[in-house]
């Protein structure tokens, strides 16, 4: 398997066609896709190009947003947002305020952050980060001429565990989870549970030449073994009835 | 960077050098190691290696594994390797069991499990994971005569996500963990609390080619950016002061 970053994509702004400025990246630095190739893309470039970007100064924070960023030490046009984009607090402590999303994911800031988008500028999740990866999906397999998937990725902390990794948030063209549930290893033990969530492990091998910087949004996982599908991440968020841990 | 799977290892069983078979595998399949590579290997081949295993019919359940495996509908003698190898049972409900590890782990089943063992037998994690990746770490660099890092692995689930990725549990010649903490953007706002866990990553990165089917254990992650360091992955096994999930 290789991960491949992508060098020298031009500056994303909010209306700019994010899988068209893939396609001038991957020609410019001599790239081709091969087919079964997942194209990983970071959020941040994502919500850029989707405009989901706010000013801190036009955000007028609720009563409950005060009293949150009071109790936690955080900017109340800040909590604002994190509350306009949840369905949920989950816990709050620490300076740390988790929440569920209206994606159904659960993680610090409803994903809110300020990081590489410029000076008193929050951006917001996608709206719906599987539809992200379904039209960068179809503009590369146009350009390209061959099947693919995508997967939009950000950067989730984890309870018990310190240090982030980079997971799934949206995927296209990959089914998020291998199946092993009935399969029997060498000895006749029969699998029951295990489903390694392969687009959280496809979104971490990406991070770990992408880093932090922001410079490079977007790399290619070549040779990951993966099913094709087309259920987005839904699959991956634990339904209620099941989680130990609301 | 690049994930090649280590095909061919020897069947590992009690007693074997484990580091010594890699060995062996990687010049059968003509494979050198190069300086900073990342060799991963699973739990399952390190705990088999180290004798980490016990035969079911040897296992006397106490009361507290009784109930508890009736309650959660388990095998009492493996619910009595789990609480032996727990300090404390996080929440046990839909016949899962989560403990903390004496290790400091918060995992299913203290990481006890039945798959590629054989039947009738449980595999306990190792004693100390960190120690088992230097002892490796020491032969395949003595072998090699260049400077590696070596990853132990495991599959734990997440709260609030289905599917599971592998994490690491040990690791010897790399820090677990990326500070960005004071890092500042392109944009010159400064970074505060990222601080990717690499090691997760590259233990994800190895499962994408290694599966679940126990007949590859070992990986090599070449080409990925870290830095090196000798603290284990005690780093990652937050605070009780800190976590707001216990």
């Amino acid at each position: 398997m290789e991960v491949i970053p992508v060098r020298g994509l031009a500056e994303v702004k909010p209306g700019k066609d994010l899988g068209a400025l893939i396609v001038a990246a991957l020609r410019r630095g001599r790239l081709s896709l091969k087919r079964g190739d997942v194209v990983v893309v970071k959020q941040k470039a994502v919500s850029k190009a989707e405009g989901r970007l706010v000013r801190l100064a036009d955000v007028v924070p609720g009563a409950r947003a005060e009293r949150l960023a009071k109790s936690q030490g955080k900017d109340p046009r800040l909590v604002e947002l994190i509350l306009r984009e949840s369905v949920r607090v989950v816990r709050a402590g620490h300076g740390v305020i988790i929440t569920e999303t209206r994606h159904g994911f659960i993680c610090a800031n409803s994903g809110v952050d300020q990081s590489n988008v410029g000076r008193g500028v929050a951006a917001l999740l996608p709206v719906d980060s599987d539809r992200s990866a379904r039209e960068i999906r179809a503009t590369l397999e146009k350009a390209s001429g061959t099947r693919l998937a995508v997967v939009v990725t950000d950067t989730f902390g984890r309870p018990w565990r310190l240090g982030q990794t980079d997971v799934a948030i949206g995927c296209s063209g990959i089914d998020p989870l291998v199946r092993y549930a009935g399969k029997r290893d060498k000895f006749g033990y029969t699998l029951r549970v295990t489903q390694p969530a392969v687009v959280d492990e496809i979104a971490g091998a990406a991070e770990l030449v992408l880093g932090k910087l922001g410079g490079t949004p977007v790399a290619i996982v070549r040779g990951a073994s993966y099913s094709r599908g087309d259920t987005g991440v839904r699959p991956l968020v634990m339904p209620r009835a099941r989680d130990l841990f609301r």
